[in-house]
Parts: structure tokens; sequence; C-alpha cells
């Protein structure tokens, strides 16, 4: 299939909009904006290899998956989804058939956001399938939340069970857009993120970018059943906050926060981790806890 | 170099910025929209070896075009770019200076249009060197000009001399936004776009969007000094209009433009392309006309 057929395809695809001043087809797309609200973006990419394996998992699955981390950003900022763009870095030789099924699995998850595909840009090479979803989303009512406003005195809590996303929840997980709009409305939110890197790596970030430290209580950790059944009850904690793409949401707040968010400690200003196991507490530096961290 | 070091380095690089109500470096980036201003979006990808050459071409070089392809669809809707985010693939073991590179490319070639790269995600993979760009642009008292406004008895100009960019203009052309600005505020510019795929292709979308055929003076489509001077002049023109990425407006106007616009022919109710050669009338079907469309 040529370009412009594909083209084509696409903007039967995208559905009337009337934010749309100008949609999918043209240069740019354009959109109106409503007043007051603050504008987001943000852009993720997956990549043949490394965040899916196109010889296992489906091109609905992957197009679904890129655009998942994306809406999962969005949670991580208690924003509401508002469009998004793609590319599409084909294989040669895939075929119109599975570029198809890859831009159903992003508009299918975007849909669920009421957050359409405006634009795009797709080809092909010789190189491996790459995708990457820009996400815009907008306030809507709710100032952003960053990662950087946690404060000493703060519950931390997770939306969640983690690790062993591997196993197939990294594909499939639901992104908590819901819920962290749901917080941010009915609550004291001071910092969220959602983890994507592994509570080791992301619990560090929202430590650093708010200046404090964090008292993590090990035994509180919700451990997810997908992770292996081996080693003790710490190697599995452990474990399970080095495994990285639990999509799940990390929080600081005064409140106390309903199901199903679960408190795991406790914020505090000296800074560093502090870790209770058991009964016993543990002074521990970052980078002994793993964590997935990108080398380039 | 690790993913953390080299958000902090992107951190450091960002300038202040009152627009920018969150920064580059949390889950998304959040900034003030102008009320009544549209907001444009779209995005390009470039990949090692269809768009550039890795092993020839610097990383610097491979960054400023990543963007001003994108700056170039902004001058192709006559809007002012505002912010964008960028996706970096490298392939493994590129190394921190070349990534640093490639942002730095992608951000002197947005500064010259007050355009901040406000975030982006960075990774590596075995396969070849991947970089995207999203843009978003705004309207700014100036209504976005689509391919499709076109009428009969309209001008058809360009904005410049059109092939042999693949011998190095496709690295450095200037993206036409100025231009394209003065001319939205100053005439009445029916229809607008940039030739990226060659003139044969480009100008069949703006005429199938438009809804109108064209007749074009062949021997007034100006032929650039890079294209090789084999064949005659028929044929050179002939060749300029398929190579592609020109970068140059098209552009559909009742008014007499002012240089460097250059009319090559007008708009017609008759579908279809209709060429003068010489003093000879022919009439052609597109594909003929040759031009660059990718195949998936």
């Amino acid at each position: 299939m040529a370009e412009n057929d594909f083209i084509d395809w696409l903007k039967r695809q995208a559905r009337q909009d009337d934010r749309l001043v100008v949609p999918i087809g043209d240069d740019l797309a354009a959109m109106k904006w409503i007043a007051d609200d603050l504008l987001l973006v943000g852009v993720d990419q997956v990549l043949d290899g490394v965040h899916f394996d196109s010889a296992v998992h489906s091109p609905r699955a992957i197009g679904r998956k890129a655009m998942n981390r994306n809406l999962s950003d969005c949670a991580a900022m208690a924003c509401q989804p508002a469009a998004a763009v793609c590319t599409i870095a084909l294989h040669q030789g895939s075929g119109d058939a599975y570029a198809r099924e890859l831009l159903l699995g992003m508009q299918e998850a975007g849909a669920a956001f009421n957050c359409p595909i405006i634009g795009g840009d797709t080809g092909s090479w010789p190189g491996k399938l790459a995708v990457t979803v820009t996400i815009l989303g907008r306030s809507d009512g709710v100032p952003p939340i960053t990662r950087g406003g946690a404060k000493a005195g703060d519950h931390l809590y997770v939306s969640g069970p983690l690790g062993g996303s591997i196993h197939g929840r990294h594909m499939t997980f639901e992104p908590r857009v819901k819920l962290a709009r749901y917080l941010a409305k009915n609550f004291k939110i001071h910092a969220l993120m959602d983890l994507s890197d592994g509570l080791g790596v992301d619990l560090r970030r929202l430590c650093d970018a708010s200046g404090v430290g964090v008292h993590l209580l090990m035994d509180h950790v919700p451990v997810h059943g997908d992770v292996e059944k081996t080693g003790d009850a710490y190697s599995r904690t452990v474990h399970a906050m080095a495994d990285g793409e639990d999509y799940e949401l990390l929080i600081a707040s005064p409140d106390e926060l309903p199901e199903p968010c679960i408190k795991i400690g406790w914020l505090q200003k000296q800074l560093g981790l502090e870790m209770v196991v058991g009964e016993a507490e543990v002074q521990m530096n970052w980078p002994e806890l793993g964590g997935w961290q990108h080398s380039l």
C-alpha cells in the first residue's frame, strides 16, 4: 500500500471531533484549546526487542502498549488525555495490514480515554519496528501534580501490586488515569508519578525531585502474584521493586487514601533510603536497590 | 552515561521559559496556552539509511534536520512554532556525546524560531538510529492555512528552486516559517503546504484536497542548480519535480506575490494535470509525473 492510501485510510478511521479545526491529513492538525487549561505534553517510544518482541506480540497489542504508556504518563500528572500523534517505523515488507493493526491498537487504547490520534508519520526501513506516541493532556480543573512536591511526613502509597510485569502485564496494563484524577480531586496529593522503571529507581526520582528521604516498610510493599515464587519474602520484594513496567501510581499524600492505594511507608527530612525489614531497620544506598536504568 | 544523568544534562540545557509551568524532567511537561490560540500539532520521524546516513552525516546535522522538518510543517500551516518533544533511539554503544550532539542540533534549529524542546525519551537498542520530533505550533493571529482551500483561478507559486536536494540541501535547508507568516499576514493565501515529497506528488495532494486541477507552466518551474546538468530542460524539470525534500512552500493565491515566490501556473476547475511544455499543451496522468511515495 502506498503512503497516500494509508493516509486516506487513517482519515476514514478518524471520528468527527468538534475540537479539531484541521483534522488528520494536512501538514499539521489544528485543534481548539480550552482557555485556562494547561497543555501537558510528553512522548514515549517503544522499540522491538526492548519494549516488546514483534515475534511474540501482535501489532494490535504493540499499538495498545505504545498508547497506554503515554496515557499512564497522563495519570502520573493527573491530567486528562486530549489527543495523540504517533510515528511508526515499519520493518520493510511488514505490509499495510500490519500497520493498520498497530494503528487500531493505539486507537482503541486512546478511545477508552476519549483521546483520538490526530496525526502521524508512517514509513518503512530495513530496521526493526519502532513506534512513538506523543500525548497531549489538559489540566481540566486539576493542576498538574509533579514528582517534586512531596513533604516530610507524607504517607507513601502505591496503587497496586508490583513486579513480574514482564510475564505479560507490561503489554496489557490499564493506565491509572481515572484513579489519579479521582485522588487529585478528592485528596491532598503532594507528589505523583507512574512506576515505569521499577519502584527502586522511581522512588529515588520522587525523593530527589522533592528533596526528601523515605522510610520504606518492606513488608508492606505489595508483591504481584506474577513474581516468581522463589526465595524469601525480602528477596521477592527487592525483585519486584527492580522489575519495572508496573504502570502503577506512586503517591505522596498527607491524607489517608482509599483502596486500591496501599501504604508502603512515609517521607522524611533525612535524605536517602531507610528500610524496615521485619523488625530490623536498614540504611541503604539507592543503587543497591536496583531497578531499570537505560544505558545509552 | 545512565539515563538519569542524561536527563539532568537535558534539564540544564533547557532555558528558563515563563510559559513552562512544569519543565522537562517530570512525567509530562506542562505549559500555559494563550487563550484563542489554536493548537497545531504534528510529528515526523527521520531514520538512518532513509532520511540521513549516520556514516556520513554528523549527529548535530541529523538533529537539525529532524527539527527543521517539523518547523517546515509549521511553515506549511503558517503557524508559529511553540515547543517540541523528541525521541531518540540510539544504536547501542553510540554513547552520551553522540546523544548530546543530536540534542544540540535539535535545540539550535528550534532556538532560531523560539521553539524549545520541553520533553523527550531517549533509549538505545541494537537497531539503527531513529529520531522523531513532535512539534506544537500556535496560530498566533493567523488562522491555519490548509492544502484544501485553493480555488479555480488562483495563481500557483513555489518559494524557491526545486530538485537536487539529495546533494546536500536536504540536511541544511531553512524552514520557511517567516516567509509563510509574512505571506499569510499580507496576502490572501488560499492553500499552503511544504514540498517534502517532490512537486509532482505534493501538487497532486494540494489539488485533490482542494478539488481543483492545475495548469502547470513547465518552463516556469524553477530548477535548482544542484540538479544534474544532463538531458534537456524538460527532463531536468521532471527530475526536479520528483526529487523531494525541497522544503519550499507551495502556495495558491489570487494575489500577485512578491519574491522569492515564483509563479508556475494556475489552478482550474478541470481536474487533473495540464502541462505546458514550450508551446505544446500536454494532458498527463498524475502518476506519470513521479515523485516520492513511501511504500509500507
